[in-house]
């Protein structure tokens, strides 16, 4: 039997993220390119005790709603929950429950995108969101970033060139995934400020704005300009990805159309998840669970950017450098001049040390150079013993240059 | 700001089954509309024990695990129990789990359409498949059905004059969708030999096939040609579809493609959702609870025929007719001549009663006289006064003929 695929299937392409994911899964090897969250954050007791009142000591009509079809928009409390949450008037008609924010990107691409579409990108991104957006075909451009965030300039350019076929720029805003980088409060307003005298809308990922450090990161995009925003959040980083839910807040008029796909998608979100989540939510508990995960994170990011220092920075320099981020889950690195990361990652992974190269979160042209560490789900022994060998396979490949 | 919507979110729009719902959810009104499963019959107990063995009394790696992110092809656990369990050579990595049979759907058309791409689908079909075709845009046709099933005649001239364009057939052979009719073994035989002979894959849609009230229905079509078929299974029937999951059991070719397709989608179904159903599964679970679901089911099927024969093959007759179905949730019945579902669904919601007008489930021409019964979520009371009131509008409108 000859089975014809569609042309979008013979272009589906196993993900480099995924490949290089299965090299690192070599017995023994500290990975620092998984980017899960710590399972020790997980509020394992918080989840039971929800399960319990859901299915057990709650009304008896409860339960069986929570087995039962329900409405493809999401449980209206979880709904008021998530616009109560945001820093900026949202009414819950605007909020959709989607299994986690990457069937949000799945569903602003089959709503926003045609073939030929143009979609922004910053130059490093998440590239789940690449393959949310490929089945539709789009022509997506990356856009130069620096420290502050988004290149305005290089934005402006390449949106003046695409015409009618602009549909929105996708960005991480806070303790971006691959960069650790957050945009600045100045950059965010003259991004919104720009992006709207130009008609651009913009679709902002925030799946770790929760998870900061020190200070939380500025107001999101879209409190600044709920109309030209589309925001996607997720309970995924900040209790736990295992019951995929995330939502998705938009206008009214494409609030609509959202749902309208979710629904052809896979009619709703699990009833029974939802209304577990609730009963998690309940009484404030995220606000007293977030500071021992933000605490955990904090140290962990502490504690690879000390052994980057002392590796990099100590008695024998090396031109390694990396970010410092403020919060989330990630840093960025650039090796030396001359190695190439792709190149580096087997040695390193037969040293017992795993990253992800860069080339996974660029389109077209990439610094071969670049590489991304995730600090999330390591803990303190093995972030020494990982940044010591990964040192360890620069010094040598670096040696084989001359 | 304007948002440009892609051209396929021009065209969506609410379905008729969704808006025939929301005319029947009028208070007091007994609704055979809904294609719910009675909630009656979901195990919450067994639920709650699983919930219960996964976070609290198994092991904690088990619980963390639970809650983290988790490969997108599904649990092995779950891969294998359906493996074993379908009555054919099936090997786990052909299976794929899904947020119920409607994932499977979206997920086919992503893989298996481009837009011009021929699907036939029987002359009544289940919406829900219909709209997750809808995004990528086919041109679908319907085949003519009879008492045994879908018309080989009819699918073959059909298929002749499509070429390369045709994709498949998408087909209910259990417990139809929502005429009830079961095909017949000897219409399987036949349909699946020429579908083999002029290389059209078939799509099997059984969601129904475990509720048969007196003996199961003649094995599936993918059974008879398994590298030709595609298979789509569901929780949702016989346990909760509030857990939202199902199954694809595709050729290994075509399941790469479905898995990519799945990740890019939403990275995997919830890994708490398939460790729960996992738990719920052990130990022949499922073989001890749906002879009471299979019971309750036929039960107010019986109910249903025996009301509507009182009604219109009393005393004073009335020329109503429908299906006696050998299981599943629906029956499938046609008004006299001149009258109109469409037009009746008023009246009736007005008398108490609702259903689903049969132009819901047809594409282009459709009978007007059509409408759909389910007798899965109603008692046997509100079946016995459901089936009065409807057939009180029917001698109401009819006499109105006159």
């Amino acid at each position: 039997m000859i089975w014809n695929v569609a042309r979008r299937a013979c272009r589906m392409e196993p993900s480099t993220i995924w490949e290089a994911l299965k090299i690192s899964q070599r017995p023994g090897v500290i990975s620092f390119a998984v980017g899960l969250p710590s399972s020790q954050s997980f509020p394992v007791g918080a989840f039971a005790d929800a399960c319990d009142r859901v299915l057990r000591t709650g009304d008896e009509a409860g339960a069986r709603a929570a087995l039962q079809y329900a409405a493809s928009d999401g449980h209206p409390l979880l709904r008021e929950w998530v616009a109560e949450r945001l820093p900026w008037r949202v009414d819950p008609s605007q909020v959709l429950i989607t299994n986690g924010s990457q069937q949000g990107l799945d569903l602003l691409s089959r709503v926003l995108l045609d073939d030929g579409s143009r979609v922004f990108v910053e130059a490093q991104t998440y590239p789940g969101a690449l393959q949310a957006f490929a089945p539709t075909e789009p022509d997506v451009a990356a856009i130069r970033t620096d420290a502050e965030g988004v290149c305005i300039d290089d934005l402006l350019a390449k949106a003046a060139g695409s015409g009618a076929r602009a549909r929105f720029l996708y960005v991480l805003p806070n303790f971006q995934n691959p960069t650790g980088r957050t945009m600045t409060e100045a950059r965010r307003k003259a991004l919104v400020e720009r992006a709207l005298a130009i008609g651009l809308p913009l679709v902002e990922d925030d799946p770790y704005g929760e998870l900061w450090f020190e200070k939380p990161p500025p107001p999101p995009l879209a409190a600044l300009h709920p109309e030209g925003c589309v925001y996607l959040g997720s309970f995924s980083k900040v209790l736990a990805p295992g019951f995929r839910l995330g939502y998705v807040v938009a206008p009214n008029a494409l609030a609509l159309k959202l749902l309208q796909a979710k629904q052809a998608s896979d009619l709703h979100s699990p009833s029974f998840n939802q209304r577990v989540m609730i009963e998690v939510l309940r009484d404030g508990f995220l606000d007293r669970h977030l500071p021992a995960v933000r605490e955990q994170y904090r140290t962990r990011c502490q504690t690879m950017l000390n052994a980057l220092q002392r590796e990099f920075r100590g008695a024998h320099p090396l031109d390694v450098e990396w970010t410092a981020p403020d919060g989330g889950m990630f840093l960025w690195l650039r090796l030396p001049d001359g190695l190439n990361a792709m190149a580096l990652l087997p040695h390193a992974v037969d040293k017992g040390v795993a990253f992800i190269p860069g080339a996974a979160f660029q389109i077209g042209e990439s610094d071969p150079r670049t590489l991304r560490f995730s600090f999330a789900a390591v803990n303190d022994t093995e972030i020494d013993i990982g940044v010591a060998a990964f040192a360890n396979v620069v010094r040598e490949q670096y040696a084989l240059l001359f």
